[in-house]
Protein backbone atom coordinates (compact mmCIF):
# COMPACT_ATOMS: atom_id res chain seq x y z
CA UNK A 1 0.00 0.00 0.00
CA UNK A 2 1.26 3.41 -1.12
CA UNK A 3 1.99 5.33 2.36
CA UNK A 4 -0.37 8.81 2.89
CA UNK A 5 1.44 11.24 1.77
CA UNK A 6 -0.09 15.37 3.04
CA UNK A 7 1.29 18.88 2.14
CA UNK A 8 0.99 20.31 5.56
CA UNK A 9 1.80 24.51 4.95
CA UNK A 10 3.42 25.02 8.40
CA UNK A 11 6.96 24.91 9.58
CA UNK A 12 8.06 21.00 10.52
CA UNK A 13 9.89 20.45 13.55
CA UNK A 14 10.65 17.51 15.34
CA UNK A 15 8.38 17.06 18.49
CA UNK A 16 6.07 19.82 17.35
CA UNK A 17 2.75 19.32 16.35
CA UNK A 18 1.16 21.06 13.01
CA UNK A 19 -2.40 21.89 12.51
CA UNK A 20 -4.75 19.84 10.43
CA UNK A 21 -7.38 21.47 7.99
CA UNK A 22 -10.96 19.93 8.51
CA UNK A 23 -10.77 18.66 4.82
CA UNK A 24 -7.22 17.00 5.78
CA UNK A 25 -8.45 15.56 8.97
CA UNK A 26 -11.71 14.61 7.42
CA UNK A 27 -9.38 12.71 4.39
CA UNK A 28 -7.00 10.90 7.31
CA UNK A 29 -9.33 9.77 9.18
CA UNK A 30 -12.87 9.82 7.42
CA UNK A 31 -11.45 8.39 3.70
CA UNK A 32 -8.02 6.89 5.21
CA UNK A 33 -9.25 5.68 8.10
CA UNK A 34 -6.43 6.53 10.37
CA UNK A 35 -6.23 6.57 14.51
CA UNK A 36 -4.35 7.83 16.75
CA UNK A 37 -0.84 7.08 16.22
CA UNK A 38 -1.13 6.04 12.68
CA UNK A 39 1.76 7.63 10.68
CA UNK A 40 1.65 9.84 7.75
CA UNK A 41 4.62 11.23 5.48
CA UNK A 42 4.17 15.24 5.87
CA UNK A 43 5.79 17.75 3.49
CA UNK A 44 5.47 21.70 3.46
CA UNK A 45 7.83 22.28 0.45
CA UNK A 46 10.77 23.48 1.97
CA UNK A 47 11.67 21.40 4.49
CA UNK A 48 12.13 17.51 3.00
CA UNK A 49 9.47 14.86 4.22
CA UNK A 50 9.46 14.16 7.88
CA UNK A 51 7.65 11.37 9.30
CA UNK A 52 4.50 12.35 11.71
CA UNK A 53 1.60 10.63 13.48
CA UNK A 54 -2.02 11.30 13.84
CA UNK A 55 -2.89 13.23 17.27
CA UNK A 56 -6.21 13.97 17.01
CA UNK A 57 -8.68 14.15 13.63
CA UNK A 58 -12.10 15.70 14.45
CA UNK A 59 -14.65 17.66 12.18
CA UNK A 60 -13.07 20.67 12.38
CA UNK A 61 -10.14 19.85 12.03
CA UNK A 62 -7.07 18.00 14.07
CA UNK A 63 -3.20 17.99 14.60
CA UNK A 64 0.00 15.74 13.50
CA UNK A 65 3.22 15.19 15.76
CA UNK A 66 6.02 15.80 13.83
CA UNK A 67 8.43 12.84 14.28
CA UNK A 68 11.62 12.93 12.35
CA UNK A 69 12.82 13.86 8.66
CA UNK A 70 12.52 11.01 6.31
CA UNK A 71 13.89 12.53 2.74
CA UNK A 72 16.07 16.21 2.32
CA UNK A 73 14.47 19.14 0.41
CA UNK A 74 14.63 18.55 -3.39
CA UNK A 75 13.83 21.20 -5.31
CA UNK A 76 13.27 20.69 -9.00
CA UNK A 77 15.64 22.09 -11.79
CA UNK A 78 15.30 26.41 -12.83
CA UNK A 79 12.51 25.37 -14.96
CA UNK A 80 9.15 27.36 -15.55
CA UNK A 81 5.92 26.30 -17.45
CA UNK A 82 4.39 29.14 -19.23
CA UNK A 83 1.09 27.66 -20.87
CA UNK A 84 -2.89 29.10 -22.13
CA UNK A 85 -5.26 27.86 -20.26
CA UNK A 86 -7.69 25.57 -22.30
CA UNK A 87 -10.59 23.72 -21.22
CA UNK A 88 -11.16 23.03 -17.70
CA UNK A 89 -10.16 19.61 -17.46
CA UNK A 90 -7.05 19.96 -19.53
CA UNK A 91 -6.08 22.76 -17.71
CA UNK A 92 -5.74 20.65 -14.61
CA UNK A 93 -4.17 18.34 -16.24
CA UNK A 94 -1.65 20.33 -17.19
CA UNK A 95 -0.59 21.68 -13.84
CA UNK A 96 -0.89 17.89 -12.45
CA UNK A 97 1.60 17.20 -15.41
CA UNK A 98 3.73 20.11 -14.95
CA UNK A 99 4.34 19.48 -10.89
CA UNK A 100 5.24 15.63 -11.50
CA UNK A 101 7.17 16.76 -14.02
CA UNK A 102 9.14 19.21 -11.85
CA UNK A 103 8.30 22.61 -13.14
CA UNK A 104 9.50 25.11 -10.60
CA UNK A 105 6.77 27.26 -11.52
CA UNK A 106 3.41 27.15 -13.72
CA UNK A 107 2.74 30.25 -15.13
CA UNK A 108 -0.85 30.49 -16.95
CA UNK A 109 -1.16 33.29 -19.25
CA UNK A 110 -3.64 34.60 -21.73
CA UNK A 111 -2.79 34.73 -25.67
CA UNK A 112 -4.43 36.42 -28.54
CA UNK A 113 -6.53 32.52 -29.43
CA UNK A 114 -7.11 32.04 -25.76
CA UNK A 115 -10.85 31.88 -24.93
CA UNK A 116 -10.82 32.09 -21.27
CA UNK A 117 -10.13 35.37 -19.02
CA UNK A 118 -9.89 33.73 -15.83
CA UNK A 119 -8.60 31.08 -13.78
CA UNK A 120 -9.41 29.69 -10.60
CA UNK A 121 -5.77 30.21 -8.99
CA UNK A 122 -6.74 28.31 -5.93
CA UNK A 123 -8.32 25.98 -7.63
CA UNK A 124 -5.49 25.36 -9.80
CA UNK A 125 -2.56 25.84 -6.88
CA UNK A 126 -4.83 22.70 -5.24
CA UNK A 127 -4.27 20.11 -8.09
CA UNK A 128 -0.61 20.94 -7.94
CA UNK A 129 -0.08 20.64 -3.90
CA UNK A 130 -2.16 16.98 -4.97
CA UNK A 131 0.60 15.96 -7.73
CA UNK A 132 3.31 16.61 -5.10
CA UNK A 133 1.58 14.25 -2.28
CA UNK A 134 0.92 11.67 -5.19
CA UNK A 135 4.21 12.07 -6.98
CA UNK A 136 6.76 11.48 -3.67
CA UNK A 137 8.51 15.11 -4.58
CA UNK A 138 9.06 17.47 -1.60
CA UNK A 139 8.45 20.71 -3.72
CA UNK A 140 5.06 22.12 -5.00
CA UNK A 141 5.17 24.40 -7.52
CA UNK A 142 3.66 27.93 -7.08
CA UNK A 143 0.96 28.61 -9.68
CA UNK A 144 0.59 32.35 -10.88
CA UNK A 145 -2.27 34.20 -11.56
CA UNK A 146 -3.59 34.39 -15.43
CA UNK A 147 -1.41 37.26 -16.86
CA UNK A 148 -1.31 38.54 -20.82
CA UNK A 149 1.33 37.01 -22.43
CA UNK A 150 2.09 40.35 -24.00
CA UNK A 151 3.20 42.20 -20.33
CA UNK A 152 5.01 38.25 -19.12
CA UNK A 153 7.02 39.38 -22.48
CA UNK A 154 7.40 43.11 -21.64
CA UNK A 155 8.74 42.05 -17.98
CA UNK A 156 10.62 39.09 -18.94
CA UNK A 157 14.20 38.96 -17.42
CA UNK A 158 16.68 37.80 -20.48
CA UNK A 159 18.72 35.95 -18.60
CA UNK A 160 15.62 33.09 -18.44
CA UNK A 161 15.70 31.37 -22.02
CA UNK A 162 11.83 30.65 -23.91
CA UNK A 163 11.88 27.14 -25.08
CA UNK A 164 8.70 27.57 -27.22
CA UNK A 165 6.99 24.58 -28.49
CA UNK A 166 6.16 25.66 -31.57
CA UNK A 167 3.05 24.08 -33.14
CA UNK A 168 3.80 25.83 -36.96
CA UNK A 169 7.17 23.92 -37.22
CA UNK A 170 6.14 20.22 -37.74
CA UNK A 171 8.91 18.22 -38.76
CA UNK A 172 11.83 16.56 -37.10
CA UNK A 173 11.95 17.90 -33.45
CA UNK A 174 15.78 19.58 -32.66
CA UNK A 175 17.42 18.09 -30.16
CA UNK A 176 18.02 19.93 -27.12
CA UNK A 177 21.42 18.21 -26.13
CA UNK A 178 22.93 21.01 -27.39
CA UNK A 179 20.72 23.98 -24.69
CA UNK A 180 22.59 26.12 -22.85
CA UNK A 181 22.06 25.17 -18.98
CA UNK A 182 20.66 28.02 -16.88
CA UNK A 183 17.57 29.50 -16.02
CA UNK A 184 14.04 28.36 -19.02
CA UNK A 185 10.73 28.53 -19.31
CA UNK A 186 8.57 26.50 -21.52
CA UNK A 187 6.00 28.17 -23.89
CA UNK A 188 3.12 26.08 -24.93
CA UNK A 189 0.45 27.41 -27.06
CA UNK A 190 -3.12 27.37 -26.87
CA UNK A 191 -5.16 24.67 -29.23
CA UNK A 192 -5.56 27.21 -31.93
CA UNK A 193 -1.96 28.60 -32.16
CA UNK A 194 -0.64 31.62 -31.59
CA UNK A 195 -1.32 34.58 -33.58
CA UNK A 196 0.29 36.24 -36.13
CA UNK A 197 1.47 38.79 -34.05
CA UNK A 198 2.62 36.68 -31.09
CA UNK A 199 4.67 34.64 -33.62
CA UNK A 200 6.59 37.83 -35.43
CA UNK A 201 6.82 38.86 -31.77
CA UNK A 202 8.37 35.61 -29.66
CA UNK A 203 10.60 34.74 -33.48
CA UNK A 204 12.81 38.46 -32.83
CA UNK A 205 13.06 37.61 -29.23
CA UNK A 206 16.96 36.49 -29.03
CA UNK A 207 16.09 34.91 -25.84
CA UNK A 208 13.46 32.65 -27.13
CA UNK A 209 14.43 29.37 -28.90
CA UNK A 210 11.59 27.65 -31.15
CA UNK A 211 11.42 23.73 -30.75
CA UNK A 212 9.41 21.50 -32.80
CA UNK A 213 7.27 18.80 -31.54
CA UNK A 214 7.64 16.17 -34.28
CA UNK A 215 5.57 15.78 -37.42
CA UNK A 216 1.99 15.27 -35.38
CA UNK A 217 0.37 18.48 -34.14
CA UNK A 218 -0.10 17.70 -30.34
CA UNK A 219 -2.67 18.65 -27.34
CA UNK A 220 -1.06 21.38 -25.68
CA UNK A 221 -1.33 18.87 -22.52
CA UNK A 222 0.76 16.63 -24.57
CA UNK A 223 2.49 19.16 -25.55
CA UNK A 224 3.68 20.38 -22.14
CA UNK A 225 4.31 16.77 -20.84
CA UNK A 226 6.70 16.26 -24.20
CA UNK A 227 8.58 19.42 -24.14
CA UNK A 228 9.11 18.80 -20.14
CA UNK A 229 10.24 15.34 -20.59
CA UNK A 230 13.09 16.24 -22.78
CA UNK A 231 14.37 19.09 -21.18
CA UNK A 232 14.54 17.70 -18.15
CA UNK A 233 16.21 14.42 -20.05
CA UNK A 234 18.76 17.31 -21.44
CA UNK A 235 19.21 19.77 -18.94
CA UNK A 236 17.31 19.07 -15.65
CA UNK A 237 16.77 16.20 -12.71
CA UNK A 238 16.20 13.20 -15.36
CA UNK A 239 20.31 13.55 -16.59
CA UNK B 1 -10.29 28.20 -38.33
CA UNK B 2 -8.32 24.57 -38.28
CA UNK B 3 -9.20 22.80 -41.38
CA UNK B 4 -12.40 19.59 -40.45
CA UNK B 5 -10.66 16.35 -41.06
CA UNK B 6 -12.11 13.03 -40.89
CA UNK B 7 -11.44 9.28 -40.73
CA UNK B 8 -13.54 7.30 -43.14
CA UNK B 9 -13.03 3.61 -43.26
CA UNK B 10 -13.04 3.24 -46.92
CA UNK B 11 -10.86 2.98 -49.99
CA UNK B 12 -9.97 6.77 -50.79
CA UNK B 13 -10.21 7.17 -55.05
CA UNK B 14 -10.51 10.33 -56.69
CA UNK B 15 -13.80 11.04 -58.17
CA UNK B 16 -15.87 8.84 -56.13
CA UNK B 17 -18.51 8.87 -53.64
CA UNK B 18 -17.88 7.72 -49.74
CA UNK B 19 -20.70 7.38 -47.48
CA UNK B 20 -20.49 8.77 -44.22
CA UNK B 21 -22.21 7.50 -41.26
CA UNK B 22 -25.11 9.16 -39.33
CA UNK B 23 -22.75 10.84 -36.64
CA UNK B 24 -20.06 12.11 -39.15
CA UNK B 25 -23.18 13.56 -41.64
CA UNK B 26 -24.07 15.03 -38.14
CA UNK B 27 -20.90 16.48 -37.41
CA UNK B 28 -20.51 18.08 -40.46
CA UNK B 29 -23.83 19.20 -41.07
CA UNK B 30 -25.34 20.07 -37.49
CA UNK B 31 -22.20 20.84 -35.25
CA UNK B 32 -19.94 22.10 -38.14
CA UNK B 33 -22.84 23.93 -40.11
CA UNK B 34 -20.79 22.55 -43.39
CA UNK B 35 -23.51 23.23 -46.92
CA UNK B 36 -22.84 20.76 -50.17
CA UNK B 37 -19.76 21.54 -52.06
CA UNK B 38 -17.76 22.85 -48.34
CA UNK B 39 -14.23 21.19 -48.05
CA UNK B 40 -13.50 18.48 -45.67
CA UNK B 41 -10.03 16.91 -45.37
CA UNK B 42 -10.59 12.43 -45.16
CA UNK B 43 -7.80 9.60 -43.94
CA UNK B 44 -8.08 6.38 -43.80
CA UNK B 45 -4.84 5.45 -42.04
CA UNK B 46 -3.58 3.90 -45.17
CA UNK B 47 -3.84 6.16 -48.00
CA UNK B 48 -2.92 9.44 -46.88
CA UNK B 49 -4.85 12.61 -47.26
CA UNK B 50 -7.63 13.78 -49.56
CA UNK B 51 -9.24 16.52 -50.21
CA UNK B 52 -13.49 16.22 -50.35
CA UNK B 53 -16.16 17.90 -50.98
CA UNK B 54 -19.54 17.62 -49.14
CA UNK B 55 -22.40 15.58 -50.97
CA UNK B 56 -25.29 14.84 -49.16
CA UNK B 57 -25.52 15.15 -45.19
CA UNK B 58 -28.64 13.73 -43.82
CA UNK B 59 -30.09 12.44 -40.76
CA UNK B 60 -28.86 9.07 -41.12
CA UNK B 61 -25.79 9.36 -43.19
CA UNK B 62 -24.94 10.94 -46.05
CA UNK B 63 -21.49 11.10 -48.99
CA UNK B 64 -18.79 13.20 -50.08
CA UNK B 65 -17.03 13.23 -52.83
CA UNK B 66 -13.24 12.51 -52.82
CA UNK B 67 -11.48 14.86 -55.14
CA UNK B 68 -8.02 15.13 -54.77
CA UNK B 69 -5.04 13.77 -52.53
CA UNK B 70 -3.36 16.43 -50.41
CA UNK B 71 -0.51 14.26 -48.31
CA UNK B 72 1.22 10.72 -48.69
CA UNK B 73 0.25 8.10 -45.83
CA UNK B 74 2.72 8.48 -42.96
CA UNK B 75 2.69 5.81 -40.75
CA UNK B 76 4.35 6.02 -37.62
CA UNK B 77 7.89 4.42 -36.31
CA UNK B 78 7.20 0.70 -35.36
CA UNK B 79 6.96 1.88 -31.65
CA UNK B 80 3.95 0.02 -29.64
CA UNK B 81 2.62 1.32 -26.43
CA UNK B 82 1.89 -1.25 -23.59
CA UNK B 83 0.00 0.23 -20.45
CA UNK B 84 -2.53 -1.07 -17.96
CA UNK B 85 -6.10 0.42 -17.99
CA UNK B 86 -6.65 3.02 -14.81
CA UNK B 87 -9.84 5.24 -13.97
CA UNK B 88 -11.85 6.08 -17.31
CA UNK B 89 -11.01 9.50 -17.92
CA UNK B 90 -6.95 8.80 -17.65
CA UNK B 91 -7.32 5.47 -19.79
CA UNK B 92 -8.89 7.46 -22.39
CA UNK B 93 -6.30 10.12 -21.97
CA UNK B 94 -3.59 7.48 -22.59
CA UNK B 95 -4.94 6.17 -26.25
CA UNK B 96 -5.55 9.55 -27.02
CA UNK B 97 -1.88 10.97 -26.16
CA UNK B 98 -0.34 7.40 -27.93
CA UNK B 99 -1.99 8.29 -30.83
CA UNK B 100 -1.02 12.01 -30.71
CA UNK B 101 2.68 11.06 -29.85
CA UNK B 102 2.96 8.41 -32.62
CA UNK B 103 2.41 5.16 -31.32
CA UNK B 104 1.53 2.63 -34.34
CA UNK B 105 -0.14 -0.21 -31.76
CA UNK B 106 -1.75 0.34 -28.41
CA UNK B 107 -2.25 -2.93 -26.30
CA UNK B 108 -4.05 -2.93 -22.96
CA UNK B 109 -2.88 -5.04 -20.42
CA UNK B 110 -4.42 -6.90 -16.98
CA UNK B 111 -1.23 -6.97 -14.45
CA UNK B 112 -1.66 -8.54 -10.78
CA UNK B 113 -2.46 -4.66 -9.57
CA UNK B 114 -4.71 -3.91 -12.44
CA UNK B 115 -8.39 -3.78 -10.98
CA UNK B 116 -10.22 -3.64 -14.71
CA UNK B 117 -10.73 -7.04 -16.01
CA UNK B 118 -12.35 -5.38 -19.19
CA UNK B 119 -12.01 -2.33 -21.18
CA UNK B 120 -14.45 -1.16 -23.96
CA UNK B 121 -12.18 -1.89 -27.01
CA UNK B 122 -14.60 0.36 -29.06
CA UNK B 123 -14.46 3.31 -27.18
CA UNK B 124 -11.06 3.43 -26.75
CA UNK B 125 -10.78 3.18 -30.64
CA UNK B 126 -12.90 5.63 -31.18
CA UNK B 127 -10.75 7.89 -29.23
CA UNK B 128 -7.61 7.51 -31.23
CA UNK B 129 -9.89 7.79 -34.27
CA UNK B 130 -10.48 11.32 -32.90
CA UNK B 131 -7.18 11.91 -31.97
CA UNK B 132 -5.64 11.35 -35.12
CA UNK B 133 -8.61 13.77 -36.57
CA UNK B 134 -7.23 16.33 -34.39
CA UNK B 135 -3.26 15.74 -34.86
CA UNK B 136 -2.95 16.31 -38.59
CA UNK B 137 -1.79 12.15 -38.62
CA UNK B 138 -2.49 10.02 -41.31
CA UNK B 139 -2.51 6.61 -38.87
CA UNK B 140 -4.67 5.25 -36.42
CA UNK B 141 -3.18 3.30 -34.31
CA UNK B 142 -5.26 -0.06 -33.50
CA UNK B 143 -6.33 -0.69 -30.16
CA UNK B 144 -5.67 -4.23 -29.17
CA UNK B 145 -8.33 -6.10 -26.57
CA UNK B 146 -7.35 -6.11 -22.99
CA UNK B 147 -4.83 -9.22 -22.54
CA UNK B 148 -3.31 -10.55 -19.51
CA UNK B 149 0.21 -9.29 -19.31
CA UNK B 150 1.53 -12.59 -18.57
CA UNK B 151 -0.03 -13.89 -21.68
CA UNK B 152 1.38 -10.94 -24.09
CA UNK B 153 4.90 -11.98 -22.58
CA UNK B 154 4.54 -15.92 -23.37
CA UNK B 155 4.22 -15.12 -26.78
CA UNK B 156 6.06 -12.05 -27.30
CA UNK B 157 8.80 -11.69 -30.34
CA UNK B 158 12.20 -11.42 -29.12
CA UNK B 159 13.13 -9.51 -31.84
CA UNK B 160 10.56 -6.06 -30.42
CA UNK B 161 12.85 -5.11 -27.83
CA UNK B 162 10.32 -3.44 -24.64
CA UNK B 163 11.31 -0.46 -23.01
CA UNK B 164 10.33 -1.00 -19.47
CA UNK B 165 9.54 2.41 -17.51
CA UNK B 166 10.10 1.28 -13.97
CA UNK B 167 8.87 3.25 -11.60
CA UNK B 168 10.72 2.10 -8.64
CA UNK B 169 14.41 3.02 -10.33
CA UNK B 170 13.50 6.64 -9.39
CA UNK B 171 16.93 8.62 -9.71
CA UNK B 172 18.12 9.63 -13.29
CA UNK B 173 16.43 8.85 -16.33
CA UNK B 174 18.41 6.88 -18.58
CA UNK B 175 19.69 8.31 -21.85
CA UNK B 176 17.81 6.54 -24.71
CA UNK B 177 20.30 7.72 -26.93
CA UNK B 178 22.74 4.53 -26.63
CA UNK B 179 19.60 2.40 -27.61
CA UNK B 180 19.68 0.15 -30.56
CA UNK B 181 16.83 0.96 -33.71
CA UNK B 182 14.65 -1.51 -34.38
CA UNK B 183 10.56 -2.54 -33.31
CA UNK B 184 10.21 -1.75 -29.75
CA UNK B 185 7.05 -0.98 -27.70
CA UNK B 186 7.09 0.89 -24.23
CA UNK B 187 5.26 -0.69 -21.19
CA UNK B 188 3.95 1.50 -18.71
CA UNK B 189 2.48 -0.16 -14.94
CA UNK B 190 -0.40 0.63 -13.54
CA UNK B 191 -0.96 3.00 -10.38
CA UNK B 192 0.44 0.84 -7.57
CA UNK B 193 3.13 -0.41 -9.88
CA UNK B 194 4.20 -3.87 -10.80
CA UNK B 195 3.70 -7.35 -8.63
CA UNK B 196 7.29 -8.38 -7.17
CA UNK B 197 6.72 -11.83 -9.17
CA UNK B 198 6.03 -9.66 -12.72
CA UNK B 199 8.77 -7.58 -12.00
CA UNK B 200 11.48 -10.94 -11.66
CA UNK B 201 10.22 -11.78 -15.01
CA UNK B 202 10.55 -8.75 -16.21
CA UNK B 203 13.90 -8.46 -15.23
CA UNK B 204 15.13 -11.55 -16.47
CA UNK B 205 14.11 -11.57 -19.95
CA UNK B 206 16.93 -10.48 -22.19
CA UNK B 207 14.66 -8.09 -24.63
CA UNK B 208 13.63 -5.57 -22.03
CA UNK B 209 15.33 -2.70 -20.69
CA UNK B 210 14.20 -0.90 -17.66
CA UNK B 211 14.27 2.77 -17.83
CA UNK B 212 13.94 5.81 -15.20
CA UNK B 213 11.75 8.72 -15.56
CA UNK B 214 13.77 10.49 -12.93
CA UNK B 215 13.28 11.57 -9.25
CA UNK B 216 8.79 11.87 -9.08
CA UNK B 217 6.49 9.06 -9.50
CA UNK B 218 5.04 9.62 -12.36
CA UNK B 219 1.22 8.77 -13.22
CA UNK B 220 0.55 6.32 -15.33
CA UNK B 221 -0.96 9.02 -18.40
CA UNK B 222 2.18 11.18 -17.58
CA UNK B 223 4.85 8.34 -17.99
CA UNK B 224 3.33 7.01 -21.16
CA UNK B 225 4.00 10.45 -22.83
CA UNK B 226 6.96 10.93 -21.48
CA UNK B 227 8.38 7.76 -22.46
CA UNK B 228 6.64 8.22 -26.02
CA UNK B 229 8.82 11.47 -26.21
CA UNK B 230 11.92 10.24 -25.07
CA UNK B 231 11.74 7.29 -27.65
CA UNK B 232 10.42 9.27 -30.62
CA UNK B 233 12.89 12.03 -29.78
CA UNK B 234 15.84 9.39 -29.51
CA UNK B 235 14.63 6.68 -32.44
CA UNK B 236 11.59 7.91 -34.25
CA UNK B 237 10.35 10.26 -36.10
CA UNK B 238 10.83 13.08 -33.76
CA UNK B 239 14.76 12.96 -34.97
Amino acid sequence: MAKIRLFIDHPLVAGQAVPLDAGQSHYLSGVMRLRQGDAVAVFNGRDGEWQASLQEAGKRGGSLIVLAQTAPQQDPPDLWLIFAPIKKARTDFIVEKAAEMGAARILPVQTDHTNSDRIRQDRLQAHAIEAAEQCGGTFVPPVADLAPLSRLLDGWDPARRILWADESRAGPAQTLAGLPPGPWAILIGPEGGFSAGERARLSRLPFVTPVSLGPRILRADTAAVAALALWQAALGDWR
